[in-house]
């Protein structure tokens, strides 16, 4: 028993090591495995509980936002990546090649997909008739392979993820506008009322896009290590994939058109954000909205009152799941419950009840919140009302705990010095005026490995605009060069 | 107009060209196009959206038996294929390989999985450990690809498919055993109560079995040409696959014991058996179970009649969507009821409510049933019922026709010649006594390409046991080689 409970506990500390922390977590709480090939992991049951629901979720808000599934091929004839210049180029050294089939040598090389823009593109086109065919909305979820050496570390960097890929096209520019924002602020939604993680929304630095796009714009969360996360992207296209690949339609004055396209994508990298967010030094910890299991009920007993207190416990549990409650009873004969109590706060369960046979008597249970302890004794009758009510409490705590990370470490700079120092010592973002200029990126990058991870759109008659915020002053400079500075960057190491 | 009636129209018949009017009905009806290259698909929305509720609904069953979804690599290294020589011999010719990340040729060749057999048991080898970590039970929905270089036949023939693999392992025989008949049980419902298909199930001849297994179970479905489709597998792998990976317990007496495990998929066929199954020459047929959308209404109008109609035909579709009926109202404009009709046939819409002035004045509305038109005259108080027992009708007529079908095609023959000629005339399965050599299917298969798809499994004690069932007569001669048969099996034609 010691040696299990040993085998059960956390033993990195978040503060001090969180890389160890986070693999330990990870793989301690039954979220995910490393596969035999370096770069690739196993999904195990819990962890792939949390992706469901998250699919679940974000899939039913794309359905109801008009976006129909599809399945794509997994494989890209080369010919096919090649008619979009910027994508062969942008994804040539990450592409996995299948060269042969059987025994056999194939004629063309075969890339798994790193991303489909490529291989859906000629279908939308064929698709695309008439200015009723649009806008014509696609999503498919799926894993793609990027061949990237890099160290392993289970959601952020894997050469398979799993993610959704969304492809669109539309009349107009203002139409593929319209989905670039949509679909953001679906991931935006996604973050913060479903994984209670706060977001900063804005672009990419033009160097930075997607390959091929207009404008790339994305969510970031800031981990509690200091490094921002890219949490979901969705790219205007323009018309450059629509006239690479002959997406064009005749409008209602019979005229010929060329269509503007989108793609969006948000990927299992969401599930590492999450874990790494929350989760503390005594294992997992989950929002209750995409928690598996919301509640877990302990029954505390002696031989002689064992019955008294299941049969309690049992009632509690039938009430809560007729309620909507996802509760598991942990009536397990052979653990005690010290050692259920250790292992439900690994699993990252967010609210324990407790019932002995004091709970019994005074017709109570202990509430018990996770990851603070805190308690609650609710009366059993309003019971069920208690524990919806303690399951929004939990919400709230994470999400507040979240956004005040994130707001105290948004901090200004003036000079490439102040940037580098307040980088190194606190981690976080530096909100800077910058020239636009590349050379200022790379200079902060070669020193410091920041880099400029989001930059703030500005906003006209409320509506966000593509274009970034500009500095208060119009005097601003450059807090890197000293140039005058018309935009907004937010420097951040990054996942 | 004329254009787009002719392009929404099926023009092949299925009595005489089958095969091209299934290719023609997957593609007209919105469900399947070819991809560019030879044997992949692209699935379109309405085949995906049929694949999403074939996936929920024989994903509950899973969960509530005890299988925990997760997600492994769809890379397996060749050193692992190798392991289990069976599964290497068997999928080897069949293999897709992927030989270069990036510009890189990569040290061991990687396989696109065909099964995963290979990878999953290695970490059901790590799991476990105690019999109290059995049974384990995992699945996995994901796409495998097998190089077979047939002509393209889209969800019956293709190289890249999606389907559903099961993986577990049991303490003993008996507990896999359970597992096998628990998970082909599950098969069979989904085609019978689901699909409205009828299946036959019994298990493949021994030199038939997938690679490395005791025994392989199936269900099999009649398609109306007279071939057999295999509609699902369970394997029970015995301990061949647990000793080649070394997937052991200790038991309660803390001995070490070697574990039992199973294999069990479902693919896409599925689809194909469907649509093959249901559908005429108008148009795809689908059960309401399966359906996306189960009920149409179709108002129609002159302008004075209007308002009146479409306000009637409001409260209609809202009545029908609060009861839970996926019902759609067809208010476009720009298309006259004829038009709809026909577009609702083709994309196999099970019940057409068709509501013009008269059935306002009447309180009254006009079911009409996909795919024979009867029509039924349904009061609009009392129509919520109406619609779910007519939906219910439509299903028991697809049942009935399927299952007429099924019965009408099982002969019976003593010799060789009737075999072949009863395959040849009828199609349909032959069932025959069989003395259990492969010699003898190899003399039927040679002349007209029928096999020996199933053989039915004998019943000990109202229990299925893993044994054919054997001929009624006990002097019983081999129709094929005139020897001692103590099996029956089913020859036919098969996809």
């Amino acid at each position: 028993m010691s040696d299990e409970s040993q085998e059960l506990g956390i033993t990195e500390s978040k503060s001090h090591k969180p890389g160890e922390w986070y693999a330990e977590v990870v793989q301690k709480a039954g979220i995910a495995d490393y596969a035999p090939m370096g770069g690739f992991i196993v999904t195990k049951p819990r962890g792939y509980a949390l992706w469901e629901r998250l699919q679940d979720e974000l899939d039913g808000r794309f359905k109801e936002t008009g976006v129909d599934n599809v399945y794509f091929p997994m494989f890209i004839p080369e010919s096919f990546l090649e008619r979009e210049k910027d994508i062969v180029e942008g994804f040539d050294p990450e592409v996995a090649w299948v060269t042969h089939g059987g025994h056999d040598e194939l004629e063309e090389r075969l890339a798994v997909r790193p991303t489909s823009e490529s291989i859906i593109a000629p279908f939308m086109a064929d698709w695309t008739r008439s200015h009723r065919d649009l806008p014509l909305r696609l999503n498919q979820w799926c894993s793609v392979v990027r061949w990237e050496a890099t160290e392993t570390k289970p959601f952020f960097r894997t050469k398979e993820f799993m993610w959704q890929e969304g492809h669109t096209a539309h009349a107009s520019d203002e139409g593929a506008w319209n989905e670039v924002w949509t679909r953001l602020g679906q991931y935006e939604e996604l973050y913060e009322d479903f994984l209670a993680i706060p977001v900063l929304r804005g672009k990419k630095p033009e160097h930075d896009k997607f390959p091929g796009a207009d404008t790339t714009t994305t969510v970031e969360a800031l981990m509690p290590d200091g490094k921002s996360v890219q949490g979901g992207t969705s790219h205007h296209l323009g018309q450059s994939f629509a006239e690479a690949f002959d997406i064009t339609f005749v409008d209602e004055d019979e005229d010929e058109q060329t269509a503007y396209t989108t793609s969006w994508g948000l990927s299992w990298r969401a599930l590492g954000a999450l874990i790494m967010t929350h989760s503390d030094d005594q294992g997992l910890v989950l929002p209750p909205t995409v928690a598996p299991t919301q509640a877990v009920i302990v029954p505390i007993w002696q031989e002689d009152t064992k019955e008294k207190v299941l049969e309690y416990a049992e009632e509690i549990a039938a009430d809560l799941e007729e309620a909507g409650v996802r509760v598991e009873l942990d009536d397990r004969d052979e653990r005690n419950p010290g050692f259920k109590f250790n292992e439900h706060e690994l699993n990252g369960v967010p609210l324990r009840l407790e019932i002995g046979p004091n709970e019994v008597d005074d017709e109570e249970v202990t509430l018990v919140h996770r990851p603070d302890n805190e308690n609650v004794v609710a009366d059993r009758s309003g019971l069920v009302e208690s524990v919806e009510s303690n399951l929004e409490t939990v919400y709230d705590k994470l999400y507040a705990a979240a956004e005040e990370t994130l707001e105290e470490n948004v901090r200004e700079a003036d000079s490439p010095e102040e940037i580098m120092g307040t980088i190194g010592k606190h981690g976080g973002y530096v909100r800077v005026p910058w020239c636009g200029d590349q050379a200022c990126e790379e200079a902060i990058k070669e020193k410091v490995s920041a880099e400029i991870v989001m930059q703030p759109l500005a906003e006209e008659g409320g509506e966000t605009t593509g274009v970034p915020e500009a500095p208060n002053d119009d005097d601003a400079e450059c807090a890197v060069c000293g140039e005058p500075a018309d935009e907004i960057a937010y420097f951040a190491k990054s996942y």
